[in-house]
């Protein structure tokens, strides 16, 4: 099915995690009509600090899709200040993974929607309505999965690892801890079964985009489905724009290569998007390929990576695999 | 049993609730060797607001006795500021009850604490060793009793009545909701039995001396104990300083005098400390009666009511009611 065969108005679906996911995703509903991107975040960094409830990916693509983050730090809000940090260290409150006077009230609120027993889905979409954001955000999944980072140093949650360690440690291995209970919100399966296409936001592929697939039945559905798929590489040249995807590669044997990323999550996609600077690997990819600039550094860049995405895809055809 | 006779170091315990209770704390403290204060709080004033656990009487002696207190709002930090409490309301958050940055961060580490299962007396201590102070500072009790005020608006629990609707309703009754389950912690006892002199704060009768006394045992407590028991009266010349004492005592159809604090509290008391601006009752006061400047503005004069009454004290005899 061709997007070009839909109605004028696509219904797009994103994956993202991270800050290149929300970059592009920020792309994305900048090129496409109002309320017609849905993003589907992952959840795997969640944690609790300060006794909070924690979504580090969530908040990074609301307060993009927001325009209230912070271009410079890559998370968090913009303008930001940090009373409440300076004051906790007085109470032996850890500071490692520090959380700014603005961006903390967002997770307050969340933590006391969350004790009142609302879902995930339904604090998420309630503070994005708050923030003015039109696309729909969706955790993965409600129940809570915990990217477990398994280091030649011992095991480590994933922000203890990625923030508290920098991710000094090297990689042997991931595990998705709760992601065997996980299932599928009816806002991700109806979002699902109503794209026109899904897009893979450059984000990485072992911390961002696995957990998503964790989800039982998500791998599944992506496989059997008829709309095209489209991934982005989140390496360029060699190396990660953002993050640790490069060095994880290497420690798990593999080339830091946007072929290794295609090769991790190629057999869901239908086209893959690499940069200029891999242009020399197109002929490499086995899938239909789009080079173009993948490099995000202002709304016009994300939305001009988003329309050429969009017209790219437009001319996908999506072989789903017959369902087992 | 006189207060002179006494070791050098005398053990003074406070009753305390609100600002006033939280002056004199300082003074007290100001005038007696180091770790010679224990000041015992209303814990009835106590609220979730935001998800945590808000508890504004020992807050406010914390801050006092820390000399980080807002002498101007009565409550809260000096130099606060206000950013979160701006961003609250972008979510809907409940903004009535204002709480600023610094001051947050208390309420985040004491809710962090309470949920990994420590009692409030032990999430106290620790609070107030990070502050520096060394006078103890203990709740009431560790159990939940929670001030209802029965009004002729309906029932309000405190906070409402006292933040959100500021005193206006009038008032009919009060309930110290929890307060039969409640009792005595070992570090309450301790210090009561340790006692030279027990001093309650001018603070409002109703809703801050009477929920500790609600405590079952304590008021059984004091009236068979032996040391001193001196109250010092918060209205001074028909009025309260501070709060809605001398309002709560016409609605329940008493003269607004200190005459009705000591009728109120006088059979546990052995002396009654009144103003200047009293003085024309002194010869009313059924107990000896010590009067002074009770006006504390600062903390030269908040020392020096401390003086005053430790000096009334050690001259006093107390008359133990026999045991029942």
């Amino acid at each position: 099915m061709a997007l070009n065969k839909k109605a004028a108005k696509p219904r797009v679906v994103a994956l993202a995690g991270g800050v290149g996911g929300a970059k592009l995703a920020a792309g994305l509903q900048a090129a496409l009509p109002p309320a017609s991107l849905t993003v589907i975040v992952n959840t795997g960094d969640d944690f609790e600090h300060w006794g909070l409830n924690i979504c580090p990916d969530l908040d990074t693509v609301l307060y993009n899709l927001a325009d209230k983050h912070n271009p410079e730090m890559g998370w968090g809000r913009r303008d930001e200040v940090w009373t409440v940090l300076g004051e906790m260290e007085r109470y032996a409150g850890d500071s490692w993974f520090r959380i700014g006077d603005r961006d903390l009230a967002l997770h307050l609120r969340r933590t006391e929607w969350l004790r009142m027993g609302m879902s995930l889905t339904e604090v998420t979409d309630r503070l994005r309505r708050m923030l003015g954001v039109s696309s729909a955000i969706l955790p993965m999944c409600d129940e809570p999965v915990r990217t477990l980072v398994h280091t030649d140093e011992g095991d480590l949650p994933f922000q203890h690892y990625f923030v508290r360690r920098r991710c000094e440690p090297a990689l042997l291995d991931l595990s998705f801890v709760g992601a065997e209970s996980a299932t599928l919100s009816s806002e991700v399966r109806k979002a699902l079964l109503g794209a026109d296409l899904i897009v893979f936001c450059p984000s990485n592929p072992y911390v961002s985009i696995d957990p998503i697939l964790s989800v039982p039945g998500f791998r599944d559905f992506l496989r059997q489905s008829s709309v095209p798929k489209v991934a982005v590489s989140p390496i360029v040249g060699g190396q990660a724009l953002k993050g640790p995807a490069a060095k994880m590669m290497r420690e798990l044997g593999e080339v830091s290569s946007p072929l290794t990323v295609l090769d991790h999550l190629g057999d869901v996609l239908d086209g893959f998007v690499i940069d200029h600077a891999d242009a020399a690997l197109a002929d490499a990819v086995i899938l239909p390929a789009l080079v173009t600039d993948t490099i995000m550094t202002d709304l016009p860049s994300k939305e001009r990576l988003a329309h050429a995405i969009l017209a790219f895809a437009a001319n996908l055809q999506s072989s789903p695999v017959a369902a087992d």
